[in-house]
């Protein structure tokens, strides 16, 4: 059944989204609709919302990927699923039996890519249509700042329903991609120096101090071509380590002194922080009950979906890490509600 | 007591090198004076050689730095040598002493640090006075086209006697870089994919095969900024690796699109293939002695010092690999000679 409901609509680049009653389809085959919990936003959804990434320029659009939430329904073929399931989905796949996701080291699943444009990766359209009937694109395939969306089963993953809400959200992205890229990618051991270019959410998840003689680490989460070519002139020879985590704004290449890859220096990046989503998530998810992971502080602002404009207004203005968008403002539990 | 010697001097930028009758100084404290008994041609003499590397230009100069030979003499405070010892020099230092050396990541050692400019690492000076006694520079501080030359305690790695002296002296910077980069930087798994730039002995020992949909690493050992960005284009997304090893010949930066490395590819170089000398050319060679590591293949050519220019004439025509140069051909021991 396609159901009717609210979501907050970007119609144009750069303009306020607006909420909206739209229709949601019901999931196909290998497909799961999901009641969305909370969502927060990140700079990728403002990065899309503005209309800098030309290529994959697409409204309407639901915009959103950090998000946490309820199976509704599931579609044909879904097997480990089933409605009441809490869930986090996930912008990346993973599918468990192509040979990315066989090797421990690549967290690109082959079988269902990530694309950068707008529809299913199945079969490239939208469960999504106006009041008017047409439809509305979807951001990777998630599409969180809407109350229901549909999300394919090898993009979500099933967690403990223990997990706070809020902090399940932030990993689905964000602090998944931070302190994956510190855990899984960079491999960063204790002591070491590290350097941070762009204090985001996702910077401030990976901080460490700079020592002497260059940093052990560094890890760019701006994007800026000029920012990651400084990023790596700051390590250790020998053996220091640059991390890419910022999507370059300009779609410049980045340039490095060779010789100074020659003087043992290694420049890597992934998305989402080397994290496999299935395996990584509950494992983060875990760590944060058992407050070995920290990142209620990344939550700066938590508002209702009707505000949902605010929460760019703060992003843009640099005033908030991670701002809350809770879909049913009564239902929520935070004790830490912080007034705008 | 300083010995007259036979040396290839190179007297000018390109110019075919000269024997010359040369002075030897002894060794100065925590330094020791080598016999060499062989020595081989690298594109790095080459390099320096052209004058092309122009930072560093400094004529004459004694070039050479893959070498096999015996320790003649030590200087004081010289501990672990003894005259007779088998060593092999090597343009990279290990004090075993510093953090970097402590660290099983890093070559790089930092109490006599690498420099590309002439002069012995503690003091600058050269060891070496031709005919007329005039000063004649040093190539890394180690110069093997030379029947003598003097070198830091720390570039100097002891060797079982039973390794063959080609071998050995191959390990000491050209297989040992190839065999290195493969081995300890890019950490090869069996059965996976691996494409070589520039096949030179450096890229011919780590050769592989292609795979579809992208190689598992890459290395370029030309130092052409292009090849380096066409061996990062052509590894897989998700954990590809591409390891450099050539000196880029113009100085140029190497330009890579940043969205590759955020969909999961790494780049990294290092000098001497990630090799810590004193551990790791004993461990190279044990495994050459036990065939599990097959080098003679390398060795193109073999001849006498007095024909050092003809190595020159081979590797710049493309017609050797590795030219092995004896001291004192009489004495050379291989059966593999072949006639030019
Ligand atoms: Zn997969
Ligand atoms: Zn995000
Ligand atoms: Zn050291
Ligand atoms: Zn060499």
């Amino acid at each position: 059944m396609a159901w009717q409901q609210a979501a907050a609509v970007c119609r144009a680049a750069g303009e306020p989204l607006t909420i909206e009653q739209i229709v949601v389809d019901p999931p196909r085959a290998y497909e799961i609709r999901i009641k969305i919990i909370c969502t927060s936003l990140c700079h990728t959804d403002v990065a899309f919302w503005s209309g800098k990434i030309k290529v994959t320029a697409a409204f309407p659009r639901i915009l959103g990927h950090e998000a946490y939430g309820v199976v509704e329904s599931v579609g044909e073929h879904v097997e480990g699923f089933v409605p009441g399931d809490t869930v986090v989905p996930t912008f990346l796949g993973q599918c468990d039996r192509c040979s990315s996701c066989a090797s421990e080291q690549n967290n690109m699943c082959a079988a269902v890519p990530f694309v950068v444009g707008p529809g299913m990766r199945r079969d490239g359209t939208t469960r999504f249509r106006d009041g008017e009937g047409n439809p509305v694109h979807d951001l990777v395939a998630v599409s969180s700042f809407s109350e229901y969306t549909v999300v394919d089963v090898n993009q979500v993953v099933k967690l403990d329903p223990a997990v706070p809400p809020k902090l399940a959200c932030l990993l689905s992205c964000g602090a998944g991609t931070g302190v994956g890229a510190a855990w899984k990618l960079a491999k960063v051991e204790p002591g070491s120096s590290v350097v941070i270019f762009g204090l985001g959410s996702v910077g401030l998840a990976v901080i460490g101090e700079l020592a002497g003689g260059g940093a052990d680490y560094s890890f760019e989460c701006i994007g800026l071509s000029s920012v990651m070519t400084d990023a790596f002139r700051c390590i250790k020879q020998g053996k220091g380590k640059t991390i890419i985590l910022g999507t370059e704004q300009n779609s410049e290449p980045v340039c490095l002194p060779s010789i100074e890859l020659l003087f043992g220096k290694c420049v890597m990046g992934s998305l989402f922080g080397g994290i496999k989503p299935k395996i990584d998530i509950p494992i983060l998810a875990q760590k944060c009950m058992n407050k070995e992971l920290e990142l209620e502080g990344l939550i700066t602002h938590e508002i209702g979906l009707q505000d949902i404009n605010k929460a760019f207004d703060l992003l843009l203005q640099g005033k908030s890490l991670r701002c809350v968008i809770w879909m049913d403002k009564c239902k929520q539990q935070s004790s830490s509600w912080l007034n705008l």
